[in-house]
């Protein structure tokens, strides 16, 4: 079944409000084997969305439709479905009653007449009920084609869209399953990584695809049958291979972060940690201190870039003069001061370049990055022309890395 | 102008990620007098985009590309306009050069094949550069339509459109002139702003609205002339008056941060800052230190929930036993550690439970902020029932909030 989502509003349009019921809606459509083709966002009018609905029949199988049902005369959602089918939207009185009763409840003793519309259907529409609004939804059926129209409202349209539309649609659609698993990478880019599972990505069930994101890269592998357990096994199948071939550089799947597999990793050791930071602000500290549980491992954080404080912190000022903060010495001499002042087991320090502006002679982008593991200390330094939030955060993440595979050996 | 935004990429029709580029675009254009039409998400299907790039064609002026610029198979923008305009992709070699430049200096020598593409343009098309990231853009005119075709990836599109396609675009606007100010302020909620402006909200021009934003509460002011000086002199007249009636519950305008104005509070009066976060994972440090300048008056941030860390940095232990760490005592007493550990002329404090889960006795939420300005040493707690990631942004929000006000006195 093809499927096409169209959200109905002007405030979409004027950047007012961010679209968050189309992507809501097509999380739910893969599990139950509906395929997605085309999102769109109209707004309040009724000749374009009339044209925009009329190329959704003529292209998909199924249009959800969100927003324009409600009373006043922007909504148009109604009047534009009766316009492309040809039907006129008619009165019911089961509507109309109930939809009385709601003001009434509310001590409106006269509700306002434009809300009539809402207890109107056309020939192809029954209605769907709406627990929590005013407003039901349609259910359009017309020559093969189905619409769901439900309002705008996310929570008023969830509860339409699983209480009454997936029980309706679930007839129509073929009995096939969907699961997917993601593998975490860490340690290559998304060409690299896509080079060495190339052979895996002509694969068409499952389906493997690599996706770039904030915490590495992603691999997902999708399965489709008509049996769970078959669609698990696809997938098992295709993740055992991908593991034996990534090896560590798989650091996690599905909802795990790494710094809550860092973070497990120093717990089931018993190891705590402590960090010095100069440059990122802090990034590391901030990462770390979300994992699950940290202040049972997570002596502290110290963060600055002004030598006299670092000094202070145990750096040796000679090692300072002779390399300045941004290098993989003194990077090297923090991770050990991160350990020692702060009383843990593994320190991990960041000397990072943030930018705009070069500091202490290094160019913007520059990263150093040290662990010390209860005195075995390594490092590793990394250059990234971009922003200095994502200098931050690249730097934090590498860093966390870095400690992750220190922590393998 | 009639524009169209399409958003390309099969993660959005699986609903992986939410469609937050098209609402920023969204919000760019009314200043710039550019009506938006349509939106609309397409997947990562050269034939299925080149027919959607094809309507836009038919019905736009202006089409807002974002996404699929990336160099994988699946990143598909390129051929679907090659294939829409008929022209070959062909291969620029001034951009070929900074782009082997840039896996050169990441320390990749051989670079995959396959970017090679972000190297190429069409006839019609001009490189719209990416200051941070490897994939240029395309600004393509073909017979009165303009694409703009950008990454995906939200700093790296912000940053094309607005330092490349903006100026490329304002030449081709009508000159009808919108400008815009906005007041920030902090120390009271939105309702109550407008409470305080309410008579200015019904002006016409300027008009005044006010938003609320992670960085307090906006009270912005456009006006509308065919006459620049105009609307600065429309602008001022109730900048003046509103500046008057809020006082210093205003704290900057525009672009202005308030780690930036307290940071350039500081330097004007030579002082050097220091800070100690309980419970933020380092948020305040992480605030400060994006300051301009950060390096000159940051002497450094200590991050721990850790009793032994904090008593390390000379907090009085009995005085945590009687308190625990999550009360104004400790806080008070870690402002002053912040300073006097630090070496600062001024120290914060923050402790603050984010939460999910109670620490200490006290239930998440709850925020403990402390300023020490010399020897002079103020508090205030407040509650949020919110989640951790916003209790921490907010606790040093009203940190730095607390140390604005302490240096106007």
């Amino acid at each position: 079944m093809k499927a096409e989502i169209l959200s109905i509003g002007t405030e979409l349009l004027l950047g007012q409000i961010t679209d968050t019921n189309a992507a809501w809606l097509a999380q739910q459509l893969p599990e139950l084997g509906i395929d997605l083709y085309f999102i769109s966002q109209v707004g309040d009018n009724r000749a374009r969305l009339t044209d925009t609905l009329s190329r959704a029949y003529s292209r998909s199988d199924l249009i959800i439709c969100t927003g324009g049902m409600g009373p006043t005369e922007d909504d148009v959602t109604r009047e534009a479905l009766s316009d492309l089918l040809n039907e006129p939207m008619e009165l019911q009185p089961e509507l109309e009653a109930p939809l009385r009763e709601f003001f009434k409840r509310r001590g409106v003793e006269n509700m306002p007449e434009r809300n009539l519309k809402q207890a109107t259907l056309i020939a192809s529409a029954q209605a769907i009920l709406n627990p929590v609004g005013t407003a039901p939804g349609w259910w359009v059926e017309h020559d093969g084609r189905i619409f769901v129209c439900m309002p705008g409202v996310p929570h008023e349209m969830k509860q339409m869209w699983q209480q009454q539309a997936v029980p309706r649609l679930k007839p129509l659609l073929p009995q096939s399953i969907i699961l997917s698993r993601t593998l975490k990478i860490l340690g290559k880019g998304e060409s690299a990584v896509e080079e060495m599972v190339q052979d895996f990505i002509r694969q068409t069930n499952p389906t493997l695809a690599t996706y770039a994101k904030n915490d590495g890269i992603h691999l997902r592998i999708t399965a489709k049958s008509e049996d769970e357990h078959k669609a698990r096994d696809l997938i098992f199948e295709t993740e055992i291979k991908l593991r034996e071939r990534l090896g560590t550089l798989v650091y996690g799947q599905d909802d795990e972060t790494v710094e809550e597999i860092v973070g497990s990793m120093l717990q089931d050791r018993s190891l705590t940690l402590g960090i010095v930071e100069a440059g990122t602000g802090g990034a590391l500290a901030a990462m770390m201190t979300t994992a699950p549980d940290s202040p049972s491992f997570f002596r502290g954080g110290l963060v600055s870039q002004q030598r006299a404080t670092l000094v202070g912190w145990g750096i040796d000022p000679q090692l300072i003069e002779d390399n300045t903060i941004m290098s993989a010495a003194v990077a090297e001499a923090m991770a050990t001061a991160a350990r020692t002042t702060l009383g843990a087991e593994v320190g991990v320090a960041i000397c990072a370049v943030a930018g705009p502006e070069a500091f202490e002679g290094q160019s913007a982008g520059h990263i150093f990055m040290a662990v010390d593991l209860s005195g075995s200390v390594r490092s590793v330094d990394a250059y990234y022309r971009t922003n200095p939030n994502e200098v931050k955060r690249l730097a934090a993440l590498f860093a966390l890395n870095l400690l992750r595979r220190a922590l393998l050996v």
